[in-house]
């Protein structure tokens, strides 16, 4: 039987490729996706999930919409730097046609807490940003706190942020949120910048998305190519853009992808260093470890599972001469 | 043949604690002492360090004066929470007889210099206090910066800092020698905050060396007792104090002691985060890792070798009765 996930998504590129991870691994049955809000806002965000969701024929996973901003502030607005990484519309820029279905009318928060009640251990939950929307359900419901399992992608330990020296970006969004998250979940591995820099997409493979002459191929590769034509110059010299949040969805298949340290974890919220993730001085020889973290990956593993995943979901999908005509029309 | 190695000490208690685990060791023969800043200034440091070899009847080991203060600075003063944690003295005010063999005549540098170029993989050094001396030989001397293997006390990369949130003492004293040791060297194991705070002592072991009924054993106990006094204070949390330096050592004897991730390492030189240990985005994935930093470590037989080293070490000093008519002579 499946493993059960929800994916946490600020649906962003990246995102997009975890989500078509997801829908691509037979040993997982994805049974909601909640929206928060960083790479883009939280509708934008619902809204390229549902598209998504659309392209690759399974509109019948549910979008709930999350709480749309960090928990001390009132608003929020995509950052200048998101824009330019994943595009105003946050798929790069890709264009997919608006989804015919609208999203779930329950509450994100409602449907977290109800589905670790529901399917407990089977259910693993993997957030890719800002953490409020599962600080949220972890405040509202100790069962969540104590038994959720989650697999979420940011922070960084052993290598230093990409927002700030010591600040990784969904962290950095709501760092009161992660140290909720850190300091009440029993079971949470972290996939940070430690390992997710490591993992590294090119050209080459989104040239093979191109190839499959299929509608989700194109997309795949449009919205990639696009993440990285942003990574060559904000970080030139990787070669290649970093494949976050899909690394996430990965280890929620097989945690053997990474070797982990366990570790009692924190984030800094006051000082200079606000926003870092750290291992909790005052936790640091209680025997029970309630985190681990990434630190090391196997790349060539995991990159052969992604593109063996995404590549035959995207298979599956209609041709795109079925869209060449309309183009023709215009 | 035991392991040869030599201990760079900033004498300091426990350094002393490593000098004696090195000293208990049958598996090292300590081939020489140089003496840094830190805890103390270098003078005091030879001086504790050759007390203590004489109280050990051990004065055949040879120590030489390092380089006196930190790269970027014209001199060192002793912070006063060096003072507060190891005593004016730097020994917790435990009274030895001066020594009666003076510090080696020779340079520190051309001593590390020349012992690595005469016996390459058969020694290790183990650096417990800031980097200036072990930097200053890696400068002179190419050979020495790629053949010398390092087992350093030093750094957090998981843990927060203990001068600043993301400083550790040692490291904070000089941040650019630390930083050319990461960047220059091919062996450098990091024993750092991470661990050392998980490896505690308390007065129940103390008390074990003062029924010994030793000099020896007085001195371990009265230094020990010192530091663990200032732990009470500087951090309650603990139970006891932290064996960071001894660990070092120990591990010099038995890698197995730790669990190590093997990194790329540098060191924060500017900005709020000057003096941090941590992974060099630069080299990130480049395959070959020239630092391994200590993440886990086995408590119970570290502290189990600990005590059984110096203990048997104590065992074989002078009783404690031959000192007593004097006392009562006064």
């Amino acid at each position: 039987m499946p493993r059960k996930i929800i994916l946490d998504l600020d649906t962003g590129i990246d995102d997009a490729l975890a989500l078509a991870y997801a829908l691509g691994s037979p040993e997982l049955e994805v049974i909601g996706i909640t929206g928060t809000y960083g790479n883009v806002a939280v509708e934008t965000g619902v809204r390229n999930a549902l598209a998504i969701l659309e392209l690759f024929g399974r509109s019948d996973i549910p979008v709930y919409a999350g709480v749309p901003h960090a928990r001390t502030r009132d608003s929020f607005e995509v950052l200048e730097i998101s824009e330019f990484i994943h595009g105003v519309n946050g798929i790069g820029e890709a264009v997919l046609p608006e989804p015919s279905v609208q999203a779930a009318g329950g509450n994100a928060v409602d449907f977290l807490v109800q589905s670790v009640r529901e399917h407990g251990e089977d259910l693993v939950i993997v957030p890719t940003g800002p953490s409020t929307t599962i600080a949220a359900a972890i405040e509202a419901d100790d069962h969540f706190a104590e038994n959720a399992r989650i697999v979420m992608m940011g922070g960084a330990l052993s290598v230093p942020g990409n927002v700030r020296p010591w600040a990784e970006a969904n962290v950095n969004q709501d760092p009161e949120a992660t140290d909720l998250l850190f300091r009440r979940s029993r079971d949470v591995t972290m996939i940070g910048l430690d390992v997710t820099l490591q993992t590294l997409l090119t050209t080459e493979e989104t040239a093979q998305w191109r190839e499959l002459g299929t509608a989700g191929g194109d997309f795949l590769a449009d919205a990639t190519d696009y993440y990285i034509r942003a990574y060559e110059t904000t970080a030139p010299n990787l070669g290649g853009c970093g494949l976050h949040d899909p690394l996430a969805v990965a280890v929620a298949v097989d945690p053997s992808l990474v070797t982990c340290l366990d570790i009692n974890l924190k984030v800094d919220l006051v000082g200079e260093t606000r926003g870092r993730t750290i291992g909790d001085h005052d936790r640091l020889n209680d025997p029970v470890k309630t985190a681990r973290v990434a630190v090391a990956v196997d790349v060539e593993r995991f990159l052969a599972e992604f593109m063996q995943r995404l590549t035959s979901l995207a298979e599956r999908t209609p041709a795109r001469r079925d869209l060449v005509p309309q183009a023709a029309d215009r």
